[in-house]
């Protein structure tokens, strides 16, 4: 894996790498910004020596590469992509069963950030996508992550089915979310698990819904078809939250 | 309220759009776009008696608001907001109590579409946004919907904790979601219920915080500090959803 200069942008996402730990470079503020947030970044950019340049607006619009830096721009190590193994030993060394989202092509990095920030707060060890098609770990979705991205590992693999068999050998079992499924609240899935999102319009791909375990249906009470794919990740990660803490 | 044309951008947006009976006035689909989705919407078309007209991609993406149309932009008759009576009316009708989203100063229209589809599929009733600040019925919200605009009413108040006042007088009890309240396993939202979800970054505010009956925490376990907003109002609406369906 390269080293490389990766941007962050907006005040929470800045804020939230600083208090990481994350190495960062430099951090760029607008001219004349003063609020409470923007506070909070002088102060760990002075604590951490990190160097700060203010900047007219033009400047950030211009470095930005999605348009919503908030006022504030940085530059940070890499997010590096973790391996597989990261994940399952994060679970052994909290003493927990292994517990990680698998995302099926997802292409918005707004919800692939949203997923990110889900999986560390729903304790979810870890979050794996496929090499290819799906979006990488970019500004957006660094951004959308709001600093989960330093804490919960992601880990980047070549064929999901793949990983998916291997992991059923450590133990996992795996659960989509689909209409057609057992409803959500009828499904045991305290134990060791791998929950699976597809994509928004496809779903899950063919074959990962085969390799599943489990097809779990999210109760649908209206009239369209279905939720976006973060909401629904979060609606499932949150049920095994629930039955977990039974 | 004044009617005006309004532009539905992306092929589940407009497929949807059809299908609920909106007017459409026209659509203009790419140039030799040709899929399952996109004859779906040639066929609506022709069966709505819907303008066709075949466009280069440069001229979508000129018309695009967002620029993420997917070969397929369509004019339809603009959204119109509800009144707060005919989301009562809605649950009335259905012979079921009263379930709200009431969004206090949601800025991301990704998000302010996302709740729209949650609520939706969540069965509440409708969605209450506040004039001022929020972001209203724009094209990027009407697609992130996903079509649930067609079917799940959206009013727009003056003052949002008034309204709530209002509510509470018809029997309405109001949560909000916030780290510092009850987790949310341990209330009852089974009765007649507002669901109020705060901004990203600032959360709900103070007053409206104040007006509210019940605090729900949900439970967090990572190191960051919250969830996507749309993220928490899902997983909140189907906590709803789950105790109604025990």
């Amino acid at each position: 894996m390269r080293y490389e200069e990766f941007t962050i942008e907006g005040r929470h996402a800045v804020i939230e790498a600083f208090r990481s730990g994350k190495t960062m470079d430099k951090v760029f503020i607008q001219d004349g910004c003063k609020d409470g947030p923007i506070d909070t970044i002088k102060r760990e950019a002075k604590k951490h020596n990190c160097i700060i340049r203010f900047v007219p607006k033009e400047r950030l619009d211009q470095m930005s590469s999605g348009g919503k830096h908030q006022g504030v721009i940085a530059y940070a190590a890499a997010y590096e992509y973790a391996a597989v193994e990261d994940i399952l030993k994060l679970a052994e060394e909290k003493g927990e069963p292994p517990f990680i989202i698998l995302l099926d092509n997802i292409e918005d990095p707004h919800n692939l950030g949203a997923v990110i920030r889900t999986a560390n707060l729903a304790g979810a060890h870890g979050v794996i996508i496929p090499k290819n098609r799906a979006v990488g770990l970019t500004a957006a979705v660094v951004r959308a992550s709001a600093g989960a991205l330093n804490y919960t590992p992601v880990a980047k693999v070549t064929n999901l089915a793949k990983t998916m068999e291997d992991l059923k050998k450590q133990g996992l079992w795996f659960v989509c979310a689909d209409m057609d499924g057992t409803p959500m609240y009828q499904l045991d899935m305290k134990g060791p698990i791998g929950l699976v999102i597809g994509s928004e319009g496809e779903g899950v791909g063919r074959i990962v819904k085969k390799t599943c375990d489990f097809v779990a249906a999210i109760p649908m009470k209206g009239n369209i078809d279905s939720l976006n794919a973060s909401v629904a990740a979060g609606v499932l990660a949150y049920e095994i939250v629930r039955q977990r803490m039974l």
